[in-house]
């Protein structure tokens, strides 16, 4: 099942996720002469290629796509098919999080059709009603990451009131975990995994011991101020999650270079994240 | 602004929000010859040309034409500018929240462009970095609908969770109202409005408390189970808000018609649906 899947292509190569959350003004000029939605997805595509071999996981935020009107969509959809066809882990990094029949309808437009990813991202402000019409889809092969502490600078405003004498996110932690209890894979994780930010490595613990089958999607490395050693936090206990850089990989060669050489740039970013992760591991 | 302008159209036509949540298993017999993304835009064409004059808005759920592709975006994006160019108030429902950089791709998606609306759905679990990326675009006159408590059955899951002696709702609706301070528009309403779901009415005397000058869109009337009688809960000091239906106006034709008549269903569940609420109004 998918967290087996993407716990391989962690050992096998990284747990660095390669955030794809391509917008028109990343581009080198070498790809400017192109429609935007092309030139996306022939950027999104040099990088996966340069990637491909140590990268754990892509993930793409749908808002940057939708930024750019259909044909941004399409370049989503191009690009997700291209990750997803050289064998590699998909994320959608979308958030969504609806009452229960417009969350069928969210799990039939994201875990089938054009655009099919592996894993979505999830909002559950609604509670379960907002999971569990993606339950039969678990079942199939895909998975969830389910928001419970965002790595922005406010995430506390709400994410962290006091609930019973511990903060909410703990509270949801618990749900989160609970739900996931009937989709644990031979990986020993549930295919309900969770979001968690490494801007805020030390609510980690509080989260982990409420979560021993959580896999996580842990996004705020690099741009957003998250570095190596608060990923140690994370992975005491071993690797349990990837780690999300975008602009600090996509962005990489900005300001060294503006031709085709750009993806090399990703490449070397991703090593050097995948360095700084290892070298504050035990 | 934006409130002014929905107030307006909810004075001289009614509350109701039309809610154009289209799959294609809703449609009659006489549209199954076309193309499915042809044939939704036609159906929605057909239900607001019948009830332009007595609908206050229109809501189209976004996740029911994602679930099509790009085609069925299409479909969407064909319907946003019908709605819009013959002068009536659109509202994206999608529900979406994420971090500032994030976000801010979100306001150009959704109120820019192909898929250009007039107010957009936000779900606020992460903080004021989820709502202020769009204040540029409320100056501007678009708007948004926040949520605080919705209408599904597990909604208090998290949200009736208790925060120093009240429920976590009232918190959010709170800070929802703090935000739209600077947002309030000649109509005494903040472009910043919140979503409470009318299967909960006795929750909103709470939250009206706390958001004196904030318009709302009202979900769960007919198909979830709120009533005309709910809904004077809400309008008890006034008309503050829009009440959504969806599959009781855009599936009245079921069981009719399969003929080019279907529209003629959605205009007499809506005059229908006026009328309930109105009922109970003093």
């Amino acid at each position: 099942m998918i967290m087996e899947r993407l716990c391989k292509e962690v050992h096998d190569k990284s747990p660095v996720c390669v955030g794809l959350d391509t917008v028109p003004g990343y581009l080198p000029e070498c790809l400017r002469g192109l429609p935007t939605a092309e030139a996306v997805f022939e950027f999104n595509r040099a990088i996966v290629d340069a990637t491909r071999d140590i990268a754990g996981c892509y993930k793409l935020q749908i808002a940057c796509y939708e930024a750019m009107g259909l044909a941004g969509l399409n370049a989503f959809a191009r690009t997700l098919a291209y990750v997803r066809e050289g064998g590699s882990v998909a994320i959608t990094d979308a958030k969504r999080g609806d009452i229960s029949s417009t969350a069928k309808q969210y799990a039939v437009a994201h875990f089938t059709g054009e655009f099919e990813s592996d894993l979505l991202t999830v909002n559950a402000y609604m509670g379960e009603d907002a999971v569990s019409p993606y339950y039969d889809f678990l079942r199939q092969g895909k998975g969830l990451f389910v928001l419970v502490k965002t790595s922005n600078p406010k995430s506390g405003e709400f994410q962290d009131l006091c609930v019973d004498g511990r903060p909410l996110y703990e509270t949801v932690a618990r749900h989160v975990s609970d739900w996931g209890r009937d989709f644990i894979d031979a990986s020993g994780f549930s295919a309900i995994g969770a979001v968690t930010g490494c801007t805020y490595p030390h609510e980690f613990a509080g989260i982990r011991a409420s979560m021993p089958h959580t896999f996580f999607l842990i996004p705020g490395y690099g741009a957003q101020g998250g570095t190596g050693r608060d990923i140690a936090e994370f992975f005491r206990d071993g690797i349990c999650g990837v780690v999300n850089s975008s602009r600090g990989i996509i962005c990489a060669h900005r300001g060294h270079t503006e031709g085709a050489d750009f993806a090399e740039y990703a490449r070397k970013a991703t090593i050097a994240m995948n360095g700084d992760i290892m070298q504050w591991l035990r």
